[in-house]
């Protein structure tokens, strides 16, 4: 028997894979509406609530590096990550329980730091901490957050669920996480430069980073957009179908589609890109737009609506239309900055963890 | 600035030091009824329905070593472990996700062995596996499983509530597990031994753990035990307290105690020590009472009942009443089986993951 490394079939392969193991338990509980294939699992707990539950893990070298992320901030971003799944639905978070892996060499000082920044993502978006497990770690920090959240039937949003016609809609920027990475891989660069050589830290580089102060927040502290899921809730509007943006614009989009057998078409020249990450992607020799479409971890929401709402959105300063839902035949096209139509399924996906 | 490694304060006080970090976020959820601090988090849903929630993490190294626990096992064990959490809270279980972090080698189809476990168990309890998270990992499996349950405020039982006189119960044989973990240590020093030698594999130690087959299911595939939460349904019974022994007797009645503020006197004698687990400690010249009391990972239930509820609870077969709730002030005391008094608190406490 030839055993198959995972990387062979990528991290939605294996999810694929996992999925349909896992299908007999769930369908043993007929009160499930979503199980594995959404930003959060989401039952029906009475007849007029609906309960959502996400998990989350980050991994040391593969989802963070503390050398470049301070641990307020890791503790912050680790919930915030959770929140956005759960504002995906049109949710709200209410309840959270940490797993954490620990070398056992960590000061305890280091663990409180990154529980501070947790708490206090936490007393942000007003939801609660209230357990979780520990061990220790013969390699690295693993943090696993779950979460969960609470909405009506009437209100809850899921990947499924866009017609054709319908808008799409993204909240916030695009490309400043990425442009961040870009800026805090380069500084650890130097760091390493000039530890090896042992000259003292150059502070021309902090000046530098300063500069670029909000590609670097997007990168570190990513806001959940809870403030959009009570703009819709004031202003009675349910999107037909959500997302947030973790993997990149284009491939939570091709999640998104494929739930709702839709295709869809968009205009890069309406991306909402960060300002600052135009001037980093220059700095860098790189094409912004690549970074806005497929960057990733920008966790902002990517959402539908008829069109009748139209106005309604417009009238947020902190939305943009993009384009516009199609029929599936049409395929996912982007028609970019010169014009050219580009088939979007051509384009390279999101991260994956797997791949080689 | 001196920092203070973990093992220094171990895992339950880093713990009391996290608990009081995220405390203010707890607080801002008036309907929170336990936070951390008892087997799940609980808090009120609505006024006839508690949720619980709980989170478990097993770390490769640490709780299991993938040279002698087949996947599937592990898969069941870490649904078990967090069933048994619900079931300490005399809820059932609802809803599981799970996140893994995974060595880019490791082949899909060892990750699927291990979803195939998961998934049996979960048939099993009735519960749904309804979603998780994946990622690759520099070193070792990391397996964390966080799961939901319901309860009513009626049959809601915490650690705390224990009084003075309430008997003392646990269920199943205590053991069981520990036995287990230690012919599976020796096999594995054989194996390694035989391997280093470049001889074939003795089926002579194969044939020895056959017979041991009990004790080794205990520490492989330990059971929740969701039917003596039916049990306590159909006879109305409500424990005045309840805890799972994941820790180990001694150290999971202190936490009961603590909780509910009181002492409590047991008899050795009493103890439900597995049968098979008496042989293997004499084989390993060990205390079998010493393993029943601080071992550890039995996962059956411990939980004290008023005085009245006897009968009922003297009818099941598979409960054993070992002893009897006291004042806070009367400590915690074991009579040994030569009649000697002993302080359990000066006793071996529970696995702590950060000692050195």
């Amino acid at each position: 028997m030839a055993f198959k490394p995972i990387s062979e079939i990528g991290e939605f392969g294996l999810i694929d894979r996992l999925a349909k193991i896992t299908a007999p338990s769930a369908n043993q509980r007929p009160e499930l509406i979503e199980g594995i294939g959404d930003d959060c699992a989401v039952w029906q707990s009475d007849e007029s609530a609906v309960q959502v539950v996400t998990t989350d893990i980050l991994t040391e070298h593969v989802h963070f590096d503390l050398l470049t992320t301070p641990l307020h901030h890791l503790g912050s971003k680790a919930i915030s990550v959770n929140v956005s799944d759960i504002c995906a639905m049109n949710a709200m978070p209410d309840y959270a329980v940490i797993s954490i892996a620990v070398p056992p060499k960590m000061p305890v000082e280091m663990v409180e730091e990154l529980y501070k920044g947790m708490n206090h993502a936490a007393e942000v978006y007003g939801l609660a901490i209230v357990g979780g497990d520990t061990s220790s770690s013969a390699s690295g920090l693993f943090i696993s957050v779950s979460m969960t959240g609470t909405t009506t039937p009437e209100l809850l949003a899921l990947r499924k669920g866009a017609s054709p016609s319908d808008l799409i809609c993204v909240t916030g920027t695009l490309g400043g996480s990425t442009a961040g990475l870009h800026l805090l891989q380069r500084e650890k660069a130097t760091m390493i430069e000039q530890m090896r050589n042992n000259e003292p830290y150059n502070k021309e580089v902090m000046a530098e980073l300063q500069e670029y102060a909000e590609a670097i927040r997007c990168h570190l502290l990513p806001e959940a957009r809870i403030d959009i899921i009570d703009f819709f809730s004031e202003e009675g509007i349910v999107p037909t179908a959500m997302i947030d943006i973790s993997d990149g614009l284009v491939s939570d989009l091709g999640h998104l589609c494929r739930r709702s057998n839709v295709g869809a078409k968009i205009d890069e020249s309406k991306l909402p890109v960060l300002p600052e990450a135009r001037t980093v992607a220059e700095e860098f020799q790189q094409d912004v737009f690549d970074w806005a479409l497929t960057g990733g971890e920008d966790y902002q929401l990517l959402f539908t609506v008829p069109k009748k709402d139209y106005d309604l959105i417009a009238a947020h300063r902190d939305i943009t239309v993009i384009g516009e839902i199609t029929e599936k035949e049409a395929g996912m096209m982007l028609t970019d900055i010169f014009g050219m139509t580009i088939d979007m399924t051509d384009m390279k996906r999101g991260f994956d963890h797997f791949a080689e």
